[in-house]
């Protein structure tokens, strides 16, 4: 990522040229427009502008809407100017992404194949003859080509997750509501959800981080509750299915052998009955709840556009039949399958699924446009009508070598346990999503491997790094069960630099911690030797006087290892 | 409320027979039952036992169940035995209540006029010819008429607060979810709450608390949030409706001098366009929402039962015919209107309401059944639909004497400032309803009237009381800007009574001040006089030293007033 935004954007699209997949795009933006957007991102850049996404280039599901461009939603009679920016790509493009262009998708992102559209299938990036996976195709193969970094798409069934299976990169799709859905062409509106691809975790996290947040244009906008949970667990439990029969045996071979490796990471699996959960995904489309769909575009799909895919435009009018009481009664047992998906994901850091069942030709698609695509959605179909958080990473690929993908499920805004979950599948840190931590220094009994850690643990805290005091500091040893230190403030110069150790924890956790801190212990403003100040540990004046100078030590382990 | 359990029970059915309104009761249950409840009731508390309801006498809606007791919704036919005691009526009986027996409500819980009975029409309390209001008519009959003490409702529409205006007591609809619905017949289920009747807003808060918490039974069951606010301002601002047109002219002026009394108790009252609500409010009946009462009853009233009630049965059967495109249309307009509702809101602790529009007779809704009961629910009707919370009291009377109720209706969860401001309009004390406050003892610029208390009025903090520390502390004066002092522990009998101020905090809200508090202030344990230790100010150990002794003075306050 060392080039400048505009050596980035002439490498786009010398790899567009070469590549040589016109249906990834619906519009195209010309180069030359690019060009003086990336000159303008090197200017700010070279201004000192902190721009995170500095010159990333982004491509934007064209059910999406960017300013200046038609919206098509794949379908020619369908298209409409944008006129404003969805709120989550304006956010992308705050940080200094520039928009190459718009995808090509499953029509009215009805599908999960990448077939379903009058531009043309979506074919896969490495492998022609398969699918690319849908309904956001042209996001995902744009990314996993290496034409754009940072691929957006939507995500009401799994149209987020099940094209990066397919092609070996990241789709996160975050709790409802957090990525605003402002200007996006509503599928189902109470389960749509913008999701986003990127080759790598670190990148997909620095992406959804910049684009979460509330905006008073979605009225289904939701933002991090008080006491959310920032980790997983240093040792943490996930579930797995116990059934893999919906898996074809390539499938099935990839994911026991991605288990393995989590448990040899020290990960604790323990399989669980999901049927509830896979039951309650058959309300999608089985269901009442496809009148969503029809009330989102069934109006316009009655009058049968010569432009409609067939296969979409049936399961849409076909719910114009469907009857109200029935609707009513799939939400009730919607609701109840809610309560009783997060009963069985509890005690669990979270649940590991593949991503998708199997990896079809697009000749199978095209000869049976609807039984396959139903088994592609076994395992996403149901996570964002039950509130649910994934995220889709590569497991161990198949035998014949072809990408396999995992996704780590986790209750609403349990999003940063399935990135840490899904960075020990991949192997790599763990990325920060949630930005309303408090930081919290330690010194002592809360420290790593010491007594009292589990109550950082038990209030989702986050271990941030080690850190060093200033030298106002001196260490005491107090006279507590377990034993204690007391970090006192002499002043500057009167102290030494003492260890210890950062936390991230929510407000609730914080507030929660400190309703149960016994005395003498104090928490106050600490100032670290690299000039931050953070809330961390103190004691009482009283304690203080008595306690045991052993500010030699530098700090509470180095002390117990006297 | 000093007589024991026996004596009470012994007054409940003297009572119950002098007043002679048989239609409050569906199942009575016998004296000689209560008698022996009672006994042991009275024998636990002689033994020591806490009991805060002990010996109080509850009614609940026939469409509650109470294990033992046949639940017949005011339908004979529908009627099957209770077998276990629905969650929230089991918490009261724990808390030492006794059941008094089952009460007539409108049918299904349709309808807020207390007519729409096999059981018979339930009159008013005071005034037989007029309507008691409904649907939970027996409950709040029954506690008017001084046979019981807790009125147990149901709302959906307004049905726990309609009563309440009529007869001039207290009614809380806590926000959906917190009081489990859980053995209930659904009326619709999405905004079904279980609501209470008392005849102070002191009794209903506390019998309120009582029934609220999470029952895994209850799909919907919520709990409060971690940064619940736990108070109104200080000096709050109400918004009123700009329009009163709805209200017969007894009502209007009625409102107008309700709203005149909180003026002149300082409130500030600011006049709103409340259309957006009331719009809404047309989905509960006029749209496809009507489908989920079909969904829970509709199959029994389609059968058409001899004793059904003709207008109940007629709302329920016609919501058949609804198509599920137009139930979806109507959820996306209702998320909107949520979201018109909370920004609408905005800026105020509460929005007060006439509960309804005019005291209609009997005669008058038996001549006309539909349009008056839909009058009556202009001011209730939005409330759950919208997911907002509302506490229901008595206004000034009317010109004629007759109760006249208002409603002061909360975002989500903000239940709290609903009582703060319905004490403002009863003149009684605020009772505390959450139970998740942190307290927080300060002891200087956060005491209220002085330069930082304004940090904890943004938290939603509430007043608990002035309070003293143990001896063992001393006050400092620190060289702070604003001015603050600092509390030292120096140990038992070190130093002296400080006076200081409790405040409860949401375990969220102490976190974020934690998070903003400068040095050299700490937070930590602190001793009181009465034995309690909760969190409170402290300072560094450096600040400590440097500063000036001010214990002579016993508190900053007198300090500044030296």
């Amino acid at each position: 990522m060392s080039d400048n935004a505009t050596a980035r954007v002439a490498a786009a699209y010398a790899r567009i040229a070469e590549v040589d997949r016109p249906e990834i795009w619906i519009t195209l933006r010309p180069q030359a427009e690019l060009t003086a957007e990336a000159a303008e991102v090197d200017r700010r850049v070279a201004a000192g502008e902190p721009l995170p996404l500095a010159g990333l280039l982004v491509a934007v599901k064209d059910n999406v809407d960017v300013a200046g461009l038609p919206t098509t939603a794949a379908c020619p009679e369908f298209a409409y100017p944008a006129t404003v920016t969805a709120a989550a790509v304006d956010r992308l493009v705050d940080a200094g992404a520039l928009v190459l262009g718009k995808t090509n998708l499953d029509q009215f992102a009805t599908g999960l194949v990448g077939t379903r559209s009058p531009y043309g299938a979506v074919r896969h990036a490495e492998h022609p003859e398969l699918i690319s996976g849908g309904s956001s195709s042209g996001s995902a193969v744009a990314v996993a080509l290496g034409i754009a970094d940072i691929g957006v798409g939507t995500d009401t069934a799994g149209s987020g997750r099940v094209p990066a299976a397919f092609h070996g990169i990241v789709g996160i799709k975050a709790s409802l509501g957090l990525v605003p859905a402002h200007g996006v062409v509503p599928a189902c509106a109470d389960y749509d959800a913008v999701t986003v691809f990127a080759a790598g975790l670190d990148l997909a996290v620095t992406a959804a981080a910049v684009m979460i947040g509330p905006d008073e244009r979605d009225p289904r906008s939701r933002t991090w509750p008080a006491d959310v949970r920032l980790a997983a667990g240093a040792r943490p439990t996930v579930a797995i299915p116990d059934d893999l029969t919906p898996l074809s045996p390539a499938y099935r071979a990839a994911f026991i052998e991605t288990v393995a490796a989590l448990r040899d990471q020290g990960v604790t699996v323990r399989e669980v009955d999901i049927s509830p959960l896979l039951d309650a995904a058959r309300l999608l489309y089985d269901g009442a709840i496809v009148a969503e769909r029809y009330a989102a575009v069934g109006a316009f799909v009655d009058k049968g556009a010569d432009g409609l895919d067939e296969t979409v435009a049936g399961i849409i009018s076909a719910a114009k039949e469907l009857d109200a009481p029935s609707f009513a009664a799939d939400l009730d047992t919607l609701t109840k399958a809610k309560a009783a998906a997060n009963a069985l994901l509890t005690g669990y850091d979270g649940l590991l699924l593949p991503t998708t069942t199997e990896h079809p030709t697009i000749a199978a698609v095209t000869a049976d446009p609807v039984t396959i695509n139903r088994r592609l959605g076994t395992y996403t179909n149901f996570c964002n009508l039950l509130d649910l958080a994934a995220v889709a990473v590569p497991g161990t690929p198949t035998a014949d070598g072809l990408p396999f993908g995992v996704m780590v499920v986790v209750p609403t805004f349990a999003d940063q346990l399935a990135v840490d979950l899904a960075a020990r599948v991949t192997g790599t840190p763990a990325p920060l999503l949630v930005d309303t931590g408090v930081a919290l220094a330690v010194f002592g009994a809360h420290l790593r491997g010491q007594p009292l850690h589990w109550q950082l643990e038990q209030l989702g805290a986050r271990f941030a790094g080690e850190i060093t005091t200033s030298d106002a500091y001196r260490l005491t040893a107090l006279d507590t069960v377990p034993p204690k230190p007391g970090l006192v403030r002499h002043g500057d110069g009167l102290g030494a630099p003492i260890r210890g150790e950062l936390f991230l924890v929510s407000p609730g956790g914080l507030g929660r911690f400190l309703a149960e801190l016994p005395p003498p212990m104090a928490l106050t403003s600490i100032e670290l030797a690299d000039g931050r100040s953070v809330v961390g540990f103190a004691c009482t004046y009283d304690a203080a006087l008595t306690a045991t100078d052993i500010t030699e030590h530098g700090g509470w382990v180095a002390y117990l290892q006297r």
